[in-house]
């Protein structure tokens, strides 16, 4: 029995097939695929992989990271873990590097920041390769609110109002996060890009932003930003425009 | 019964769950689709939907062009049938634009060139979001070989030898094609683009001239150029090197 190491991995996946991140009980979560391929790699062993958070359904990853502590002898170089893994899972979760871990590193505590990026289409006929990757908006869009309702999401607030979850009350700290940019490339009536950087990111807050900022872009309706800080007690109803998954990507993790 | 009028489609196809452009006897060409569509628009008359060219199971298209003559009062506004086109249609087939066309115009004869893109992953592992829409080159590629590749290739060749056919001889003249231009953009050791542009494409030649310059640029071989103008009688033999469909996307058809 050789000591366990820790091994990080970065990992690239299609949302498509698989009922988003985190383990579920009919082993269709990304997790569970992972797990599966440690496993058979270690004598059917199970060894929990801990990614840098979830993601759900239908969202994809360019540069995931997760940790699983390993057997450390069990290949002579670090870089066969990736093609040994990559040969045990389905072609959809790919395992793009993988290195030991710095001493201590945990995926999720130790995770900075995010990049996260949401592509629209903007027209009224979406192109069939932009199925399950783009979200198809056809109502023209306002590039001028749009760029106004980056700005407003921009900074540090408390973040409730765009985080869903069941719970109405709780510390206004637990929603308070830092966005530092939103970019937007490309161009209403074509594809839309949209790029987000911050510390962290609430449960779904990318998706409710995203769907806030297209409401207000369509001239519907005015963007209730985030309060200022210090919080308010009593906080703003939460918005109800969620963006679909299928347009979001995980794109980085910042340690 | 109202007069018939030309109308000209372009359409965009994911390849992958068709069976190619050509009317196939289960139904599964891109070409039977249309044809389904337009005939429940038209109380179930069958029109034929005839195309600039066909294109391979697999082949995707952005710029597809095509034509078919439906009864011209069906609807008050041209734009409506690509509306109700797309209602009978899968997702993957998509009609992006349509008009009435010109008098006499005919997809297939009336096109002067086309525009064809081939997309390449080149390094280890491949994207799960690359799947089906790239080839995947896991060897290291020479970007000198690359371009010397595309210049020998450009220009007005006899193109046998790229050319996928049962029959060995043949008018020299049949063969004879002019590549305007070979485009790389992008770097070996991610994705790489060819655009080719040229007077017309035969059979299979854009996938011959793209497996070929990709041996070529894993310095396994030389590339066999097309021979000089006039053709000679006794024709170098056919490329093997056929890059797989999935890379290929037909783009434009210029008339």
């Amino acid at each position: 029995m050789t000591p366990p190491r820790r091994l990080q991995l970065f990992v690239a996946y299609d949302g498509r097939p698989f009922r988003g991140w985190q383990s579920q009980k009919d082993g269709s979560g990304i997790q569970d695929h992972l797990e599966t391929a440690v496993a058979r790699l270690c004598g059917g062993e199970r060894h929990p992989v801990h990614g840098s958070g979830r993601t759900d359904t239908g969202v994809h990853a360019l540069g995931q990271v997760a940790h699983v502590d390993v057997p450390a002898a069990r290949f002579s170089f670090v870089a066969q873990w990736r093609f040994a893994l990559n040969a045990h899972l389905p072609p959809e979760i790919r395992i793009l590097r993988c290195r030991w871990a710095k001493p201590g590193f945990h995926a999720r505590f130790d995770a900075k920041g995010k990049v996260y990026r949401y592509r629209i289409w903007n027209g009224p006929v979406l192109p069939p390769l932009e199925i399950g990757r783009a979200w198809h908006v056809y109502h023209p869009l306002d590039r001028d609110r749009l760029r106004e309702g980056a700005a407003i999401v921009t900074g540090r607030h408390d973040f409730f109002g765009f985080a869903a979850s069941r719970g109405r009350a709780g510390d206004p700290a637990d929603t308070i996060r830092t966005v530092n940019a939103v970019r937007i490339t490309g161009r209403p009536g074509g594809l839309l890009t949209f790029t987000y950087e911050g510390d962290g990111f609430l449960y779904k807050m990318v998706r409710l932003i995203t769907g806030s900022l297209i409401r207000c872009a369509t001239g519907k309706e005015e963007l209730a930003g985030p309060p200022p800080l210090p919080a308010p007690a009593n906080r703003p109803a939460k918005s109800q425009y969620v963006a679909p998954a299928e347009g979001l990507t995980l794109v980085r993790v910042r340690y």
